[in-house]
């Protein structure tokens, strides 16, 4: 009953400790400290440093990807679909600043069939993303760009966030947010060039 | 005499074996063998290997910096010094790619003295990046964005390359400096939206 919560808080303990002190530079007693379980407590959830790191990663790409997939249910015209994209990208990002950086840093520390699983994770993100270009290019809406490029460009601006982006900044979230579909909807130019 | 291309080796065998095997657990003996020096002829240009790690860093930025200044320096029109930027950087990833994946993850490990200089120098780029954002701006050619949120949005683009771009797939690196102009300057959309 009360382990779901309390996983949630081991997640996010060991999230901020691997983003703030490097996922090798952290110990399993650390984790455990911070979300206030015994080193045996946390044991009992994993088996080694490594089944955090997976965990993390897993939750972070399966909750963006789920997000995806339901806002793009909603949504019917290309345009609105690469918002609902970015929107929904940007909103993990806010409420889980921590994991990007975990992601984008230390995903490479796993390995086997852990590594295999996420990577699966994040082929499926991408195709949804391709998807996005791919349809909208069809229907016309889109410039007939090639869709992994375009998803990349899309992704590294969306996965870059962690390293310069602080919400009490100049600019606010929601400015964030439509800057990224301003850029990449209408692009930076007043006019369009030939 | 000989000193300089040898030099330019040893960087050029150290990037690729941090880039491929981690900077953690590439040894100084292995860069030697690569540059076919020595391991004591190794210790003559440097102390430690974070002076490998320093140098690649240092070298890396000072070259896209370099190399922006001399291009911007040939133009004045703001969407023209826009290409500008992403064609130099580009460029220094496609001759070499191996710095990027250093840069991206392993900068993280030079301290002190160091880690403050290359932080001048990013600094110092990012100032250029903004300025030219800032720039096209007054002159109203381009839109008025946050010059900060555009210039790491840029920066992340540019930045992710090594993360998936293979030169012998589907998009030539023409293509994809054409790719990154077209999706920076005039957006995916095909009609600007309202």
């Amino acid at each position: 009953m009360a382990r779901e919560p309390r996983w949630d808080r081991v997640l996010t303990s060991a999230a901020r400790l691997f983003a703030e002190d490097g996922f090798a530079a952290t110990s399993v007693r650390a984790v455990a400290e911070r979300a206030r379980l015994t080193k045996a407590g946390l044991y009992y959830h994993i088996k080694e440093k490594e089944d955090l790191l997976f965990r993390i990663c897993e939750h972070s790409i399966q909750s963006i990807l789920d997000g995806a997939r339901a806002a793009l249910a909603a949504e019917s015209d290309p345009a609105a679909r690469l918002k609902a994209l970015i929107r929904n990208h940007c909103g993990f990002f806010f409420r889980h600043p921590h994991n990007l950086t975990v992601l984008n840093r230390d995903m490479g520390a796993l390995t086997g069939a852990q590594r295999e699983e996420i990577r699966a994770l994040e082929m499926a993100y991408l195709d949804l993303v391709r998807g996005v270009f791919r349809d909208g290019q069809k229907r016309g809406r889109l410039k007939k760009l090639d869709p992994t490029a375009a998803a990349f460009a899309l992704l590294g601006v969306l996965n870059s966030f962690d390293r310069w982006y602080d919400p009490a900044g100049a600019v606010t979230p929601d400015a964030l947010v439509e800057h990224v579909e301003t850029i990449f909807l209408d692009g930076v130019a007043e006019e369009r060039r030939k």
